[in-house]
């Protein structure tokens, strides 16, 4: 069953009187899902789609508002009116001229809003008849993703997608509100045609007219943004198209969108505050209002309490540390953890656990992780907790255990975290460099070269790197990050010093930016929010494609139009390229 | 002299007690151009850039919105302070705390929003000092483009960059408060990495990660929002970024913006009236209001009057057929040129030609255009004439010599445009199809293939094309092009029908359009503005580069970071490419 979207959020407003909402300008007088019994007697056109044709007398049209009932007139003066509707297909496109009555005692519907009235129709115009579709507009009929993606104009007539998509664009607009008219934040559009940054392997090239010259379509307007606070700008935003070339992974698009924030002359807790504000502002009011300030986490605390930096706080089942209960244990794998670096002995302590999931099971596909973890479960009447023996950095593997814990008892019907819940939550403090996996004495940013230190820390940049922590922020909602971002080095000794000494990369590379700093550069923070992740926890959707109007799929292919495509060696020509063929030995080959 | 950026647009609003407003969450209390004599006695922190050092007195800092002047107090109390402010370099950033206070009598300075108060200092912090600039931040300075565009970070600083983007902003701003919050349009974003269009020849590709399948960046969202209607979103608008390779063309950017619209069950005058409300509404204030409806002509008036399907109708100085006076001459050229098939004789009436410009000299650089339109000047008392003999297709030709009269005439100072006036045009009743230049049998569309016929003319389609005319208009201000739009085919049948009877081209490559408009497409049209043309006619900017926060220069490079830049072998072997390098004789061969 459609439901109305919730049109409330238009302010009317009269040019000339001309109309204003959404009927304004159009062959339609009111949409189908607004009439109820205060229309009853008047004359209206309606546009839509046929959605059932039922028993010879009604037809219900649909548009994106919702569903109302056209009564056919049975007359015989109305013949030919009544043929007309009757050869129509189901999703016909027509427009219907009547007059909204109240239904005969006993046919309303409770279920349908418009369900207390009907059309009855006076004329009827055909704009197109419907060939057989390859999937019912019905909201109970399942389609496989790649049909809803091949014919993803008829999936977006789905009521979700309908309200996904339209609470997508309510939400940029309070937003724009926000950042514009209560902020002063200005909206400055930047290049996707760029410049490969640095280790960018994931940035998609552009081949230009140039021989051998490539745009890079960038990850993030990083330099950009900082680039308009030495410029003055003082307060930018934009929602930002960015591009991410991962090859095939699951629920990650080549295209997505970031709400891209920077400020001049603001601090760590200035930006948090904004972002609070910000999300407050425009938080859907169906969904309850949101509670600002969050909650706020060192990464030490994340880590030690939740085993990950991206906890998810709607529940608790914290690692517990019990070293000091096994001190002085006779159980020999826990006294040898124990005796190790950093060893302890953790726990999780699972409600419901024991009396629900006696024998606690081990997950399918985990078997090897727990393994590794060399988990163990200790199980007394109420509660069944794995503990656990390890050093700090097997924590993450306890955090994945709780939020496997978590799912395993919703699968078995105990309520673990409430599904209408929105927790946020600031994760700070994070170290400012990590080791490299593969060369462990050399550094990495944990984020970018460009975070700055705290400023108690600043000193150790240049005594002991590995210990400073950086002016870093991430946010949180339910476990998932949705956005990230810190405040910025301004001084362009200390970012040629982070680059140079502890990160040993080739400053040239940046040199820009660096002169940029030089120039007179402003202290200057920012943020930058996934905004397709963070719509679809609003709506509940299980993918961000449900939430964009036309995704990849994830294999980065546009099922609908076959994007990539080839393209011929003639066309490729004036950017003096040529296709490399694999062979079928694996190596490539000019064609 | 930075004037003040207009902040009244700001509607405050606070959220938990925490500030709104232009200098909320920062670390100053105020922005240098707002204080007056009415923040006199207020204790006030301010954050900025050193405009001037002046006399050992004066600090003149600036902020976005202005200058304010800042007394350095001259008391031995003070004197680390005042050491600290003259070791300050122009441009370095600074924050200051001090009094506001009303300046001696005598030294105001009425030319400054400002001028009436100055900040007594109490302490300064210095954030960054700033070394020595290519240039000086000073609006008096001239700039070559190449430098402005090398280090645009210093560029944007200046008071008209600065105003041109927060006005570019604000405006963007208020067409969205009218698409969204008035008349109910959904924001919806499309993608960019698409599939090549047939005939996309100014398409840049991006290579995929499956050999030889290339993404292409759209020209525009074309395909998307007709699918949008299809699929029932009903209103759709985005600010699109577009994408076109035109290799070398000067004032056109690889990359830019327009206002994007699609509407369902609507008529050309519904897109139009849209339009002009939509410019009426978020026209700035400063700018003097705008009157809708705004004046329409067909696109054969336009022709015939103005030699050109854009006038430019803030002069008039149109074409006048002046064949009937000269229908019995004996001047010789003229009556071979009546004898003719569609032979005219046209003259331009040029108010002040004579006396301003006698005789009235031929353009630099045009000398060959004037010849090949047998143009002659035809004097008399009070005006200057080119009259001239022509058929209808060359037309243009003397549309162009009108407007090169207006920069003549203009450039001896006589008044033919009002710099100050806005002038908008609807063009309509466009040919539907015209002759390809090398084929002329063959027909290509005048704008695209999914315009619809005026449904007078549809039957046309089918026995004489070339004399349909389609429902396509094009919005004209001041003589440029700043947008067009069209009636779309929602007809499965016709639109196939025009690809491949009219147009002979393959309908495969568009088959799901043509599946889409088989499957309950609605009547739907729109309408794409160019946002940077119009941003910079309203702003007065010679060049889209100056409403462009990071433009290209006209030869496609970011002369800031230096892209498009050269990419290893290496880096491109995961898109299966290899650079084709140009020989010294003009072949291309492997590296």
């Amino acid at each position: 069953m459609h439901t109305g979207v919730s049109l409330k959020l238009l302010q009317f407003w009269s040019v000339n009187g001309s109309s204003a909402g959404p009927s304004s300008l159009s062959f339609r007088s009111h949409t189908c899902g607004e009439l109820t019994a205060h229309h009853v007697g008047e004359r209206v056109s309606l546009c839509g789609w046929v959605q059932y044709l039922r028993q010879d007398m009604f037809v219900i049209l649909r548009d994106f508002s919702g569903l109302i009932q056209v009564l056919i007139p049975q007359e015989e003066s109305a013949s030919h009116l009544k043929s007309v509707l009757f050869d129509l297909t189901v999703e016909s496109v027509i427009k219907v001229t009547g007059t909204v009555r109240q239904r005969p005692a006993g046919q309303e519907n409770k279920r349908m809003p418009t369900g207390e009235v009907e059309i009855l129709a006076e004329s009827v115009e055909v704009f197109n008849v419907c060939r057989t579709l390859p999937f019912e507009i019905k909201d109970f009929v399942k389609k496989s993703e790649s049909l809803r993606m091949q014919y993803r104009y008829l999936d977006l007539r789905s009521s979700q997608m309908q309200k996904n998509l339209r609470l997508r664009s309510q939400l940029v607009m309070k937003m724009r509100e926000y950042l514009c008219n209560v902020h002063g934040f200005v909206d400055v559009e930047t290049p996707t045609l760029f410049k490969r940054t640095p280790g960018g392997a994931k940035e998609f090239v552009v081949p230009s007219r140039e021989p051998g010259r490539f745009y890079s379509l960038p990850q993030s307007p990083q330099q950009f943004k900082q680039l308009l606070m030495v410029a003055g700008i003082d307060r930018y935003f934009q929602m930002a198209r960015c591009y991410r070339d991962e090859g095939s992974r699951p629920d990650r698009q080549p295209e997505f969108t970031q709400v891209d924030i920077e400020m001049s002359f603001v601090d760590q807790a200035g930006i948090m505050s904004l972002v609070e504000g910000l999300l407050q502002y425009s938080w859907p009011a169906e969904k309850g209002p949101i509670k600002v300030p969050f909650q706020t986490m060192t990464y030490e605390e994340a880590m030690r309490d939740y085993g990950v930096d991206k906890p998810d706080t709607r529940f608790s089942m914290k690692l517990m540390d019990l070293s000091e209960v096994f001190l002085s244990t006779e159980i020999n794998f826990l006294r040898s953890a124990l005796s190790q670096p950093e060893g302890s002995v953790q726990a999780i302590r699972v409600p419901s656990g024991a009396v629900r999931a006696n024998p606690f099971p081990v997950p399918p596909g985990h078997t090897k992780h727990m393994l590794q973890a060399r988990m163990y479960l200790y199980v007394n009447s109420s509660s069944v907790s794995p503990s656990y023996c390890t050093s700090r950095s097997q924590r993450p593997l306890l955090g994945n255990v709780r939020l496997l814990c978590a799912e395993l008892l919703e699968s078995r019907g105990v309520s673990v975290r409430d599904p209408s819940a929105f927790r946020f939550l600031w994760v700070v403090d994070f170290p400012l460099f990590l080791s490299k996996e593969e060369e462990p004495e050399q550094l990495e940013s944990a984020h970018h070269p460009f975070t700055a230190a705290l400023p108690e820390d600043t000193q150790l940049l240049y005594t002991e790197p590995h210990k400073v922590r950086g002016q870093h922020y991430d946010l949180v909602l339910n476990g998932c990050e949705i956005g990230g971002g810190s405040i910025r080095i301004h001084n362009a000794s200390e970012q040629l010093y982070v680059l140079k000494n502890i990160l040993k990369e080739d400053p040239s590379l940046l040199s820009h930016l660096l002169e940029a700093l030089d120039s007179g550069a402003p202290p200057h923070g920012g943020i930058a929010l996934g905004f397709d992740r963070l719509v679809s926890i609003i709506v509940g959707a299980p993918s961000i494609r449900d939430v964009i109007a036309f995704p990849k799929s994830f294999r980065g292919q546009d099922l609908m139009s076959c994007a990539p495509d080839f393209v011929s060696e003639e066309e490729l020509k004036s950017y003096h390229i040529s296709v490399k063929w694999p062979t079928e030995r694996g190596g490539e080959e000019e064609k």
